[in-house]
């Protein structure tokens, strides 16, 4: 059965990015180091160069690839990468939320927008053919996954570091959701926390 | 050589309670869960009934109890336990840090008052007769030992649980904290991350 997974990576106080990120600028001061785990090590933005993950990340990373038949992700992400160049990189179709509905990408480049959390889950279910869904971000696209109660697993890779500002994960966020442990995985870089979603809802546990 | 130990447990959100606590009103809603490491399982104010820590949690608070030589708290912790019914529980001197000085314990309470964060380290270290110290919290006394450079280790305690409210660790902490991990241990109540601190700076890492 398709389960709906969020992933995203934050820094110890909850920031998945740091402060002044933005169109050209990244992840914002500092925020790069967040993904030290998906490169191996330091990039930036300005070198280009960018190691390859290594193990427990890599694995990470390979198992992802295989589970997803299909992702779902925020308008900010997208464009914030630039519509990652104008073509879907996944290999899986994915699904852009936005109220923006009339700058549709073209049919072939392998995104299509959804007016809302609700709808880009259920076509990304529909379009993963029995695999998973991912839905990668950015946090407001999480946020509002799983106060609609979408979400089935939430992993959490927290990177060794305090930002002391940027955008939170949670920012905003104001029910109780209740979690089990699935999962821990902890390489140089970063830890991997995964867990079930076992409730969600406005009242207290 | 003593080293300064900072440990605290939060949500995934980063509340060190839920919403609406304070004296009286303990955790705040559905804050109790945050600590269902340290009963083994559910408790609540009102019954009395609480467990023990087994597993990796019992090891964890022998491993502590062992270890620090002596112990700092901040005001609220003080005043929230009522002072620990007036007599200081942990066997090892503790020092609070506040800024009204005016009240102070009796001197065999076990407690003793310091005006700010550095003097409680200080005087903590020095009490401690070569084992480490621990900064205990709440949350405030955290951010300012950090930020004054004064912390060793930061223990985060990550309880499987989004609270969507009530105070954050970090809250109003702004500066950047680069992080080392130093251990790591899970339990089904809880995630235990230990991190050695690299710096502290103003400066992005």
């Amino acid at each position: 059965m398709t389960k709906v997974a969020a992933g995203i990576t934050t820094s110890l106080d909850g920031y998945v990015t740091g402060p002044g990120d933005g169109p050209g600028r990244g992840l914002g001061e500092g925020g790069e180091r967040l993904h030290w785990w998906v490169f191996g090590g330091p990039w930036t933005y300005e070198d280009g160069a960018r190691g390859q993950a290594t193990g427990v990340d890599k694995a990470y990373l390979e198992e992802a690839e295989a589970r997803f038949g299909a992702v779902v992700a925020g308008r900010t992400t997208y464009d914030v990468t630039g519509a990652w160049g104008g073509r879907n990189p996944f290999g899986v179709p994915m699904f852009v939320v936005t109220h923006r509905l009339e700058d549709a990408p073209a049919p072939d480049s392998g995104f299509r927008f959804a007016a809302w959390v609700g709808e880009a889950v259920a076509a990304a279910r529909e379009a993963a053919g029995g695999r998973d869904v991912s839905v990668m971000g950015g946090p407001e696209v999480i946020r509002q996954a799983l106060a609609a109660g979408l979400v089935d697993e939430l992993t959490v890779t927290i990177a060794p570091l305090v930002l002391g500002g940027g955008k939170r994960l949670f920012d905003g966020f104001d029910q109780t959701v209740v979690l089990q442990h699935a999962g821990l995985r902890q390489s140089p870089f970063t830890t991997h926390l995964t867990y079930r979603v076992q409730s969600a809802s406005k009242e207290a546990p």
